[in-house]
């Protein structure tokens, strides 16, 4: 392994020994465009002979880093993935990254104290010039320290659960309201909903709007069950739901997300039954997993990489001073595909 | 935003102040175990109090970072939301990252040209410890690159592509031989391949190993399809495959990746055809997607979260200098499911 020498040479020397001018060799070391290859070549060989290195904290904004956003993700390596809506987020996000020849920080941690501590080293460390946080919990310990460090974030989530931060999120609520009355509209009664992990924040917003739409449109049954967002944990839940005799079983069943429903799709053609036939659903999310399966999946349609990438513009805004502020992103919407249809019984 | 001062004060008086020892400072810092949660608050508070923030640089090995390990993927944004595989390998890396408190530097990038300037730029801004250089395609611009800076990385490729690099890789040529002649044990003598993006060096190798086995297996027909690795590509192949009159027709299908086979899948099922009565199919790379499926699908089985772990940890040898060197990890090996069997006709 080689050592770089200390940036003891200047920007300048640089650009002499390269015929350019030091914004060019700015611009060579910061990944923008506008200069040609050649150029760029030449840039590059003239800082190797001469050993020079731009300093770690050339692009930094108020003493830190401008060019690195971080994310920090609480969840198992292995979840990771599995599940396609941290892709799809991430895959947004980098996408207005890479606009801002910006890269992404990622780290998975155990638990949000250990991302409390990690946030705060990125930020005093100048790492990262903000963060992108995720998954928000009540009582989340994230927002205290973010507002005593005047750290730049974006906070992904509901504004009842981020403080004073300024955060994107999708009104959960309403669409689960819309989901249960669209099966009950096709003559539902008894419903289920196999849900994401409890803990979540969001999880517990969608887990009231369902006993509230169920209340409000007096369901004979309505089931919900807890799961860890896997599509083993979805097939297993289906099949639970499933072999419950007639009427104690559901007609129709909404996922909080595509792997799952895909999971039970699979559980219900194991056992027999057909979709929408004998039984309806109702996936989340909507990646392409939801329109290659056969039937194709109707879903609550969510454009996740949409939401990644707003969350990245939000982010700019922070850091800038002239973002949108807080603001939610368009609501789900019912795409009704062939795994709906009024029950046959 | 709030600028953080810079670090004139000593870790020295953040450990007197917070009674503890420089140690326990660097420890609190740099994410380590080892300290209660009241000890940490402490430091952090006393670090706060005093106005002292960790040098970027503190943490480096021969002047660069140890905490930071870079990845650039040359891939559209949308598109790595898509596919499963890099999803698992990034959770692999992450799950080994974490073991040693460091974070990964993700960026996408729209071509190894510019994928060279970044890594370059990344190592002479001392932003990362090394790189984890994926995705290798013949006379790759990046091999000299790092040869002359001297970087710590491990190339994920072949051998034959990666130069004098620290290299992890799947024998490819060897599983799709296998694939090959597991079909025509089974009977089949007309068999497709669906495969991935044409320009990858991998690609190339699994393409040259299909005509080579398919050749000598003398089969009566064998096509390949060159993808982008998306459902959508998949599902396009494969009703282009099996719409041709039967003797012109595969009985068997093997993909290149797993989410191209769901789609096959479903592509059989909308045009009445059973699986795997009237074609078998065949997955690779095969996350939970082949088990949710009905049939669930016959892999070739690659642990992709391994693979990512496997390159890390090969990093990380690199980066002390007491690591395996190159090699390659376990072969993809099949597993039949219910979308294989003989061909009825």
């Amino acid at each position: 392994m080689t050592a770089t020498p200390a940036p003891r040479v200047t920007i300048k020397e640089v650009a002499a020994r390269a015929g350019v001018s030091k914004g060019a060799v700015s611009l060579a070391f910061n990944q923008k465009p506008g200069l040609s290859e050649a150029t760029r070549d030449r840039i590059f060989r003239a800082a190797r002979e001469l050993g020079w290195a731009p300093s770690p904290t050339a692009r930094t904004l108020a003493g830190s880093r401008v060019d690195v956003v971080g994310l920090a993700i609480c969840r198992p390596a292995r979840l990771l993935g599995l599940e396609p809506f941290y892709m799809e987020f991430v895959s947004g996000v980098e996408s207005v990254l890479t606009e801002h020849s910006c890269s992404l920080l990622l780290r998975l941690v155990r638990s949000l104290e250990e991302e409390v501590g990690l946030q705060e080293s990125w930020w005093r460390g100048r790492q990262i010039g903000g963060s992108i946080l995720v998954d928000f919990r009540a009582d989340d310990p994230r927002v205290a320290t973010v507002e005593r460090l005047g750290m730049p974030v974006v906070a992904v989530g509901h504004p009842s659960l981020t403080g004073s931060l300024t955060s994107v999120w999708t009104e959960d609520a309403t669409a689960v309201t819309e989901a249960v009355r669209y099966l009950a509209a096709l003559g539902h009664r008894r419903i289920a909903r196999v849900g994401g992990a409890a803990a979540l924040g969001h999880t517990s917003m969608r887990t009231a709007a369902f006993d509230e739409a169920a209340r409000a449109l007096e369901l004979a049954g309505a089931w919900q069950v807890a799961t860890d967002y896997s599509g083993e944990a979805g097939a297993r839940a289906t099949r639970s739901l499933l072999t419950a005799a007639a009427p104690d079983r559901p007609t129709a069943i909404v996922y909080d997300n595509d792997i799952m429903a895909v999971a039970g799709l699979a559980v219900a053609a194991e056992m027999g039954l057909s979709v929408p036939d004998d039984v309806s659903l109702l996936a989340w999310d909507d990646s392409q997993l939801c329109r290659i399966t056969h039937p194709p999946l109707s879903a609550m349609s969510h454009d996740v990489h949409g939401f990644g990438a707003e969350a990245a513009r939000t982010l700019f805004g922070v850091i800038t001073g002239d973002g949108p502020g807080s603001h939610p992103v368009p609501t789900p919407v019912l795409t009704p595909r062939g795994s709906t249809a009024p029950p046959k019984v």
